[in-house]
Order: structure tokens, then C-alpha cells, then sequence
């Protein structure tokens, strides 16, 4: 059978783009002989749709489009993604339609509804019902939706839910399985989902498609990655990572599924938490997905430009190189904003930078406006110890210089955190923590300098300076400040977050680990900057456990576990 | 039966402190000759925990808390709000436990799990089956949690979920019910959940036990007001509202439940979106409840006092009033920052408004930094037109001074931006929106000016100085500019809001109504400010919708209507 598989990037909300392009898609694969078309799972409203799933007028709206839409579809069958209404409750059904000669013929709602992690499914959603197969060009075909397929009691140790809609569909017969989807990236999870599906596919002897959407929201992006897999479990097809793609593949059915005695056995593989291993390209990956995060958030934001703070230090420089990767040298400035404590060559390395990567600079020095403040504050403070209200002032000072600049010329500010800042709140909210995005949010110190290093090497010349690579890290808001004066060496800080946050492990495996002290300092930073974390910008998603809507805390809270 | 209910105030992860005051109120309650002691849903943990509850060091503490409380409560019975574990799952049960003579005697799991609004307890929670009542003192209780108490079929007219938990327990004979709850306050809910209660406990013909939490918590806000409700559907004894309170009532137990055809008809109640009629005194109930707020988060954030940035307008002033009467006038602090587009009298409003509440006020001119910024940014902008920029720049001045304050002495700044400021984002980004609480996040504008006339009605004497209240609003970021100038007036816009946000209406509805230039103005203006209020700081929730987790939305998206 002659299958396209529509891997698209949708607008949230927009029902004329999403259905240009589902059309299009459509009409391309119908004039190379598709016998069957298939989007991504909610593909004419974009996902995640949230709370405009309750506006009134965002659903007739959606009615309308979908009307429209399917009056345009002809004998080649289209399965789309999109939401259908519950007669009686508040809550909708997500589903996979099947369009046909102007009329929808089928319907299957998604089964299993995440709602960990980044997903809040439960809250717009009702349970779709068992499903039964869909006949499609004279062959039996299982429909589900994204998470329908991660259930499998043989793979996870601890299933979140109650069953698993696949055997159902195999004992009515099915001969062919898709699953359209709109999964989120994040570090290894492409290599994983290869193998769940493939893994699928060998058990039940059936061949799968799957497939996924891409592009960027907000803080997540979705990698494509969709796949043509044979009943013996071989991917024969597989969808660009990280762009659009239209696949088009003949993939052979069989005429029966009497194979239901499967003798696989799938190993048990859910992770403990969060953290899969990550490929040998890793560095690849990651930059492939943050540039897409970055072009994404400008362009369906409505941005031309973006503005980025150059310290000269190495979070900024990524920040600046990713941009460019993403947007080109045109369209990225930079600003350096100079103190009295910043080392001579920190300026040198933020210009020698920009030179490297052709975009344009300037110089800001906040002496003068520090000066002012400072003269301004006395009369109240009295004389004062240097300490971390001057430190934050002078961010502060260039987090409102930045903003000046991009409420002028109409520049995205992109913010320049890293993983290990944001958790141990070693940054200062309205001021380094200013921006609309939070590209490096979810990268431990050390990946950034992994990242950082692998950037210059597909460049094959260098764009991040050697001395942005192999100084000190430094806030430089204090004279001859240095980041492990205040935090532990980034070594064991990131090996301690990963394990407590991404790893969600007991904290006294931690004290047994390292040294308590250390440990005791980085818990309790955690949790004394949970209100700077819920202030900040979004973070473009590449782990399993993200700050943001990933991980939610109350702020006002006392676990100290006895400490 | 002599019955007392812990309407108590807890500190989320603080089993220690939990436990202590659960013991403290158990053993008063039996030293006053309670046969049996009510605690609140998840006593132990303080609600909502959130993402704590995933954490092993969390569960691990929880358990060992659970057993040193267990062991210390004697022959008369504790119903206990806790949480129990899934043996096969990641997720937990919502729980009501009995406990007696150092022993755990039952166990009830919440079935209806609200997943909307504020609510992720399906992200925590494993829904419990249909529970079977419990014998305690030879009388047969149905133990329900919070929202099982929600779903009656005649009540609401889109159930949200499939079934009643109320209708088995009556089967079973039980003779009274009891439900243990954590139900954030807003406006009008107190007067709409008594009469939910009542009406079931009139049309089962069983007494009703409600003991509902009190306390502040990030953005919610727990009002108490438990309740005893005999038979008839009366309410015989209420706990206080915002207040802890210890209820000691008898209540008189059926021999049996004969009743179940029962005559009653519920009328349909369900709001068609989250506007509740709000009773004669609500003003009062609002202060009750945002003094609480602000309380709550100053005292389990372990702060000793705030700060204000106090401008002579409206918003400020209430924010100030309500911070001296949660906290006494020793803890609040003033700030004024006039700049060269101040009006002479703002700062005499501001020093008035202080001098009315007794607080200490600090000027400090903003003008000298603003002159060193904007000569520091000519080099870069050239000149430029008076615009959003120089705006932007004197309220970012201002947060950062006062950010300065906050650092140096420890004191929490309070937000002053009230909901139709939040709405239409007239408000700077790291400006005047800098704050660790957003107190009148959550009261449209119009609203703002009749709590503050009742703020000053109670104290019997001008609190918020007459000037303050009558003058026409505005920001002060340019010469003799008025909110109005850009803005519809207050009473349209705020018509507007309440129908789009809380009322929820299709936006033809709106059009149809209000002057279509003006209605398309508003909502862009909400859309497009989304960014903002993801990075706003936590809002103390009045309203059936407020900003934050209550309402989700995407950053990037493009739903228009057609406009």
C-alpha cells in the first residue's frame, strides 16, 4: 500500500494555515499516487492547544474549518488529527478522523491521556472508548493516538494506565497499525521511541506508521522523526528530524493478522526517571532542536529579530551561535554592557564573537547609570558592605538597557541561562533572567561547553572564542568574582542536579554520594529560588525533566526532609 | 454525636509541623469530649503538594510522619487527610483514613479527581473505587474527599465526570456523611457551597460533616467555613472563614437511612462559566481573603515585612491597605519614585495614604538614573521619539529600586498591577510588574476602587486619601497621560474582561454587544500579552478565573476568529 505521511508544523490556532497546509500535503501525496494520507495527531488546531479548547469560538471555528477541509477531500482517504466535541461534558475528544469523498467515515478518539510531565491532557479531554478497525482500501486498520502506543505492560515497569489499547485492535484483525502523534522531543528519546515502535511492530507482526509533527511551541519542540516499520520490525522509512518532511512509501500489508501468539518478549526499559542515554551525536541533536525552538518562537511570535546580552562568558556566546544557526547573521545583534568589574577582555571576547559570527554589536557601559543608582540609593541605605544588592543592580540595570533596546527596534531578547543557574537560582530575576525565551534553560553547565565545543567543530573554524571556552565562569559583578566562589565546581553541582532532579533519586542516595555539606547547599538553593522559576521565561525542552510546566512546585512549602 | 472538625492551616512538606498541630487539636478536641475528629483533605502534607509528591525523600517522610501520628491517637477516631500509595503505579491515592488506638482502621480514596482550573490531581492522583461506608461508634459513615461531593447529576447540567459517589454510599445505609476537603475561596463560593451541601444533605435526608482547609498558599487561598448540616438540609454550626477554628458540635445521627426516595429536585445550578452572584458584604470577604493571602506567603516564605511602590494611584494604595491590615503597620513599607512626569500631588498622595496608615515611606527620585540611561542609550538609539521605550525604561527604574530595597533589607515586594491591567498587559515587564505576589492581580479595575472605598468604610476614618480615589488613573510615564488615553474607560473594559474571562462567551456575543473596534482592540491586546503574564508573579485568586494556573495558554499561537 502506497502511504503518505504528512509531517507538518502547525500554527496553534490558525485554521487557514493548518488547513492550507494539510491540503496541500494532501494533494501532493494524491499526485504521486498515495492510496492513503495521514497527518499528525491534532494537526488543524496545533498542539498543545490548551485552554482555547474552551472558547466558544474557537471550536465553532474549528467546526467550520474542518467542514471545510473535508469538503475538499476526495476518494483518497485522509486521517487527520483534530478534536472532536463530547455531547455531554465540558471536555472533547481527541482524535484520528477518517475523511473520504467529502464525508468523515470514521472516528477514533485517543485512549490513553497523559497528563505527567509537560502534558495536561486530563484537562481537555474525555477518554476515547475502546476502538474498533477501521477498513481502509480493503484493509483492517488500527488507529491511535500518541500515547495509545506507550503502554505496552511487557515494556514499562509501572504502567500509568489501566490497559493497552493495541491487543484489542490485533484481535479484531488489524493488518496495519498508526499511530499519529505530536511527541515532544527531548535528549535519546528519538533513539527510544525507535525501538518502543519497533519493538510493537515485531511483537504483533504488523507494520506500523507513525506519525509525529514538528516545529516549536513555546517551550517544546517537536522533532518529526515519523517512520514506515515492516511487520518483522525493520524501520524502512523514516521522516527528516527536526524539518518538515512528506514521506511517501509502499509498505506491504498482510492480508491476515494470525500472529497474535507472538513469542517477543520485551525487556523492561522504563527508565528509572527522566534520563535515556544519549546518542554518539548528541551535540548534533540538541543544537538541531534549540535552533528550531529559537525560529519557531520568532517567527510564530511575529518577531523579526532577536537581541542577546554578550558577557563575553559561554552561556551568551551559545545563546548568539545557536541563534545564528537558526536565523542567520542578519537577523541576531548583540550588546555588551561593560561594568567596573568586568576584565578587560570580556568585552574583547563578546566583539571577537560577533566578529566570528558576522552579526553586529554594541556597546553599552552601565557605569554611569550604576553610578546614578548608587548615588540614588545612599540617602536611603546609608553606607553599605558590597553584597548581592549592588551584584543585582547592575544585572538589573542591563536586563532594562536590553529591554530598552528591544522595546526600540522590536527585538525577541532571548535569555542566556543555563540548566544549573536556574535550579540553584544562581542568576538575577528581572535582570540576567529578562528575555522571552530561555534557549539554554534546560542544559546543565557542562553540555553547554559540550554543545559549545561541537558548534565550532561543524563550523570546522571557530566561532566561540578559545578564551570564552577555557576561562573561569564569572557573573563578573563583584571584583575578580569567579562562579565556583559561590557554587561547587560545575562537576559535581550538575552530577548532583542531574541525579535529584532528572533522576528523581532519594536524597539520601545523594548524601551517601557526595560530600553533605555540598549536597545540603544545593538542595536548599533549589528550593529557596522556586519563585525566580516562576517568573521566568520559557525553556526550549531537550531533557526529560525541564523546569517549567514540566516540573511544578509550590513556592511557600517546608520539605526539608529533615535537614 | 459529639463530632469536632481541625478547620486548621497547614505548611505544605512540613510533617513536623503538620503533625504537631493535627496531635495539638486532636487532643483538645477529646479533652472537650469529642467521640470523633475531622482533619481536612491531605492534612498531613498541606495542600497542594504538587510535584513534591513524586519525590522518594518526600513519600519516604511522609510514611514515617503518618506512623509517629498513627501511634499517638487513642480510642476516639481520627479521619485523617493524607496520602496512601499506588502499590502498582507512579500515582498516589487522595485519602481519608481512620485511626484509632494507634492503629489505621480504613481507608477511603477520592473517586473524583478535578483536573480543571487550578486542580492537577490526575498528574498526582489514582482515582478510588466506590468506597464502602465505615463504622465508626456504631454508626455507619460515608467518607468522601472534597470533589466527590461535587457531581450531583441533578445539580449540574454538564456532569464532568461519570458517576456520583454519594448515591452508593446511601445504599449502603449510611447515616451520615463526611466530606474532608481543601476548596480554594472565591467570590462568591462560600454562599454557593453551603447551599451544594445543604441541598444534599436535604435531599438524602443524612447529616453532612464539611471541613474545609484554611490558609493562604501561593496564589490560592483557603477560607475554612466548615460546616455541620443536620438532616433537613440545615446548617446548624459553621467554622469561621479565613480563619483556624476548632468546631465542637453535636449532631444528631439517624438510626437509619430509609430515605432514598428522596423528593427533593435540585434545581440546575451550574454556572455557564465561572461567574458566581456575589453576596451583600463581598467586599469584606475579599479583603478576608487577600489579607490571608498575603499573610500566608509572607509567613511561609519567611519574610518579616514589604514593600511597596507606593505612586499616589489606586492600585498601590489598596495593595498597602490590605498589606497593614494583614500584617500590622510595623511590616509595610513605602516607596515613592517620582520622575519628571509626576504630577506634584502624586507623591503627596503617597506620603498622605502613608501618613493615614501609619507606615514608614523612603522618596527616592528616579530622574538622575533615567537621565545617565537615556544618555547612555543616545549613542546607540540616536534621537528618538517620545515613546513606549522612555515608558518602559522609568517603570523598569522603578522595579529595579525597589529590587534594591528588597535585597538590601529582606522585604518582600508586593505587586500592585490589578486583573484588567494583567488582561490587556498595561503593565511593564520587569517594571512595575517586579514582586514576589501579585495581591489584586485578580480584581478588575472597577473592582479595585470599591474594596478600597469598603477598606476605608470599616476603618471608619480616609485611609486611601480622597485625592486617590477620585482622581482619573494613570501610569505616569509621560506628560499628562491618562490610562484612558489608551485604554476603553474601566467600566467597558472591565465589561468586557468579566464576560470574555470569567463568563467565558463566544466572542460574536461580544461584538454584538460592546462597540466592535473597542472588542477587538481588548482581546488583542490579551492575546498578545500572554508573554507577560507568563513571567507574572503568583495572583491571589478571588475570582472563578484568575490568571496563572487557572487559565493555560499557548505563547505562540494565531487564533484570530477572522479578525
Amino acid at each position: 500500500m502506497r502511504i503518505a505521511a504528512l509531517q507538518q508544523n502547525y500554527i496553534i490556532g490558525d485554521f487557514a494555515y493548518n488547513k492550507a497546509k494539510i491540503l496541500a500535503g494532501y494533494q501532493e501525496a494524491v499526485a504521486a499516487g498515495a492510496e492513503l494520507v495521514i497527518t499528525p495527531e491534532l494537526a488543524l488546531l496545533g498542539y498543545p492547544p490548551k485552554d482555547l479548547l474552551f472558547q466558544p469560538a474557537f471550536l465553532s471555528d474549528l467546526d467550520a474549518a474542518l467542514n471545510d477541509l473535508t469538503a475538499q477531500i476526495g476518494s483518497v482517504p485522509l486521517i487527520l488529527g483534530t478534536v472532536r466535541r463530547h455531547p455531554e461534558s465540558l471536555l472533547a475528544y481527541n482524535c484520528a478522523i477518517v475523511i473520504q469523498n467529502g464525508q468523515i467515515s470514521a472516528e477514533v478518539a485517543k485512549q490513553l491521556l497523559p497528563n505527567n510531565d509537560v502534558f495536561d491532557e486530563r484537562r481537555y479531554f474525555a477518554p476515547g472508548e475502546p476502538s474498533t478497525v477501521v477498513t481502509l482500501a480493503g484493509h483492517k486498520v488500527g488507529l491511535t493516538i500518541c500515547e495509545d502506543f506507550w503502554n505496552d505492560r511487557d515494556f514499562w515497569r509501572l504502567p500509568r494506565y489501566d490497559y493497552d489499547p493495541i491487543p484489542p485492535l490485533v484481535k479484531q484483525g488489524a493488518t496495519l497499525l498508526i499511530n499519529i502523534a505530536a511527541s515532544p522531543y527531548y535528549l535519546g528519546k528519538v533513539a527510544f521511541r525507535e525501538e518502543l515502535f519497533a519493538k510493537e511492530a515485531a511483537k504483533w507482526q504488523l507494520p506500523v506508521v507513525y506519525v509525529n509533527q514538528i516545529g516549536g511551541q513555546d517551550g517544546l519542540i517537536f522533532d518529526g522523526h515519523s517512520m514506515y516499520i515492516n511487520s518483522s520490525g525493520d524501520i524502512i522509512a523514516k521522516g527528516a528530524g527536526f524539518k518538515e518532511d512528506l514521506i511517501i512509501g509502499e509498505l506491504d500489508i498482510p492480508q491476515n493478522s494470525a500472529h497474535i501468539n507472538h513469542e517477543l518478549t520485551l525487556e523492561r526499559h522504563r527508565p528509572d526517571a527522566a534520563i535515556l542515554p544519549r546518542g554518539p551525536e548528541w551535540e548534533k541533536e540538541v543544537a538541531d532542536a534549540l535552533s528550531l525552538g529559537i525560529s519557531d518562537y520568532v517567527k510564530k511570535c511575529h518577531f523579526k529579530n532577536v537581541l542577546i546580552g554578550l558577557s563575553g562568558g559561554i552561556d551568551s556566546a551559545l545563546v548568539a551561535t545557536l541563534a545564528v544557526r537558526a536565523l542567520g547573521t542578519e537577523r541576531v545583534h548583540g550588546i555588551t554592557m561593560p561594568s567596573r568589574y568586568s576584565p578587560d577582555d570580556s568585552a574583547g571576547d563578546a566583539y571577537k564573537l560577533a566578529e566570528n559570527l558576522g552579526i553586529t554589536i554594541d556597546t553599552i557601559p552601565i557605569e554611569p547609570i550604576f553610578a546614578a543608582a548608587l548615588s540614588s540609593l545612599t540617602p536611603i541605605f546609608g553606607p553599605t558592605p558590597w553584597g548581592v544588592t549592588q551584584e543585582n543592580l547592575q544585572a538589573r540595570i542591563r536586563g532594562t538597557l536590553l529591554m530598552a533596546y528591544s522595546n526600540k527596534n522590536g527585538h525577541l531578547l532571548l535569555t542566556t541561562g543555563n540548566k544549573s543557574e536556574i535550579a540553584v537560582g544562581y542568576a538575577t530575576l528581572y535582570g540576567d533572567m529578562c528575555g522571552g525565551l530561555a534557549v539554554i534553560g534546560d542544559l546543565f553547565k557542562t553540555d553547554v561547553y559540550k554543545v559549545a565545543a561541537f558548534l565550532n567543530k561543524e563550523a570546522g573554524r571557530e566561532l566561540i572564542p578559545a578564551s570564552t571556552l577555557t576561562k573561569a565562569p564569572s557573573a563578573e559583578l563583584a571584583p575578580g568574582q569567579k562562579d565556583e566562589d559561590s557554587l561547587p565546581p560545575y562537576a559535581l553541582l550538575d552530577a548532583i542536579l542531574r541525579r535529584y532532579l532528572e533522576g528523581n533519586e532519594h536524597i539520601d542516595n545523594l548524601f551517601n554520594d557526595y560530600p553533605p555539606e555540598t549536597v545540603q547547599k544545593v538542595l536548599g538553593l533549589i528550593k529557596r529560588n522556586e519563585y525566580k522559576r516562576a517568573q521566568a521565561a520559557p525553556i526550549l525542552k531537550v531533557s526529560g525533566l525541564s523546569f517549567g510546566a514540566g516540573r511544578r512546585y509550590p513556592i511557600a512549602q517546608n520539605f526539608s526532609h529533615g535537614l
